[in-house]
């Protein structure tokens, strides 16, 4: 795998000298260098915060910004965060009111957020959490607890970061992330795996000629391996998994979120949505917002995800609110 | 390459439909299926235009939006759109006050456009053409009408639609673009080919642990073939390269771009922009705006392609206006 890099071991440390300096209107430094915070918070609002391992981006700090997350936790490239990594960033976003914690159901990042929850109350910080598990492929709906958070973090940092940018309490924004969450389904497809950069060679595999429906961003299975399909195939795959797991039913407004996997072209997601979409109209599934690109990654890898959340008046509006962040701008 | 595509004679047509689906809110169809053109584009105002082949996204339709193009002709992958393409995108994008054609120096480009020119005139509209050549590398300064236009496209289609939402009459447009791009120099370093879909192998070479300097997006031969480097050394290569041709010296104000060749992982581009704006500060050179993500790709090839662009007071003020298009969204 031919990188842009220098010590493999410098990647995340160099990567993020970058990105401050890339969108220092947006986001800043903080004293813990693994630790990105947004540029001018408004006072007395809810902080929101996010962390997670690197190489997803524009996960997790690309989502760092105006009416979205306040800080973020940088961890090692597919590795959580730390739990001192996490604290600080609780205390970067802290305004007084509290702070949201919005992260994905990964046991390294279960542990250390839950640390730093312990360690910030015992400095006077109130933080409550919502823990993503939008990947339907990895437990049954009966296990839900068990799935893991993948794009739909994406919605779920939206929905939270706008309504505590609109005043919501703790509480309130809370609720808001929580009902995101809940709404969301996602699935991926994999077509090809991505490398560690210090390992120097991909630790999963997928075979050439075949893609696995439901594979994680760092290979965890999936529910299905087959020969590789076409466009139509595999949206159909997709949205025969999504759709009846929620279930998302005729009548139902959605955002539906495309996100490709690093690799994959983004002219690429364009056929797969346009087969996507054609398919939930079919079942009277309304699109009302589409996102489409590459919104959470894992390096090189190939493939694609789909997301797709279920509105009401509330998340319409959290959705429809501006935002500004490196992965995220929006009118 | 596994990728998520129907027939492969399809995917132009199949690309179109999903990209004008997700961006309702900025695009729209026209009676020709191969030309995007903006919403709403203000009365009275000069037409801009751009077009090119397909597999490069965001170039070209990702910059059809508010106060960018106002319409593109989409050709074939790496083909030329028609000049019955380009002659639809012109009347598109015509409000009666003329229209600047902004496009790439490539062969089939500049026959078609010439030919649409031509068509257009007899039918009353008037064309006129900036040709971009930012491509350091692709012939000696002497001959700089021999060079492509590569990322520095993106700085002049900015540059010329922010003039134009601003009211410039048509030389006004035409003599901005042609200063953004005499103002602007690029080179890119490949690490990977890229692969069309139709034909199944990469119709080029970069043989692995090797890199090309100043590599086409095509694969159009660079300047060197050498052994991979890492970060430091690429960032130096493409300053030594892209910053005594124009010249810049000490005390510019430029902006930086550094793009992606598509699947080349983000989180390496910051690496690279990391050091590229080190050695720019150590020649004294002032980034005023970077540009660091995926501007301007060739579907699935690794590498990247840094372009500078010296800034006066016209020009800084036409990058700072506010755009929002697929691939540039600014405040």
């Amino acid at each position: 795998m031919p990188r842009i890099m220098n010590n493999p071991d410098d990647i995340v440390d160099e990567m993020l000298n970058g990105f401050l300096k890339a969108h220092a209107d947006i986001v800043e430094a903080t004293d813990n260098k693994r630790v990105v915070k947004a540029k001018n918070i408004p006072a007395d609002k809810v902080g929101v915060v996010t962390g997670g391992g690197s190489g997803h981006k524009p996960a997790f700090i690309g989502y760092v910004g105006k009416n979205l997350c306040d800080a973020a936790a940088v961890g090692e490239i597919c590795s959580s965060p730390t739990a001192a990594a996490f604290l600080d960033s609780f205390k970067a976003a802290d305004q007084g009111q509290g702070v949201a914690c919005l992260y994905g159901n990964y046991s390294g990042d279960n542990m250390n957020v839950k640390m730093a929850v312990k360690m910030a109350k015992k400095q006077g910080i109130t933080v409550k959490t919502v823990v993503a598990n939008d990947d339907v492929a990895s437990a049954p709906k009966e296990q839900c607890e068990k799935r893991r958070g993948v794009a739909g973090e994406v919605l779920m940092w939206k929905v939270g970061g706008a309504k505590a940018a609109k005043g919501g309490n703790l509480d309130e924004v809370i609720a808001a992330a929580q009902k995101a969450i809940d709404n969301t389904r996602s699935v991926g497809i994999g077509l090809a795996p991505c490398t560690l950069p210090a390992v120097g060679h991909p630790n999963f595999e997928i075979k050439p000629g075949t893609m696995e429906v439901g594979i994680g961003h760092h290979g965890e299975p999936g529910i299905a391996v087959c020969k590789l399909e076409n466009a139509a195939e595999m949206a159909k795959r997709m949205v025969d998994v999504v759709v009846p797991d929620y279930p998302f039913e005729a009548g139902d407004e959605v955002v539906a979120l495309v996100s490709g996997l690093g690799a994959t072209p983004v002219m690429e997601l364009y056929v797969l949505y346009d087969e996507i979409e054609c398919l939930l109209k079919e079942k009277g599934i309304h699109v009302y917002r589409p996102y489409v690109g590459n919104y959470f990654t894992s390096m090189e890898m190939m493939g694609a995800t789909l997301t797709l959340m279920k509105l009401d008046d509330e998340l319409k509006e959290l959705i429809d609110t501006p935002a500004n962040s490196m992965g995220l701008k929006q009118n």
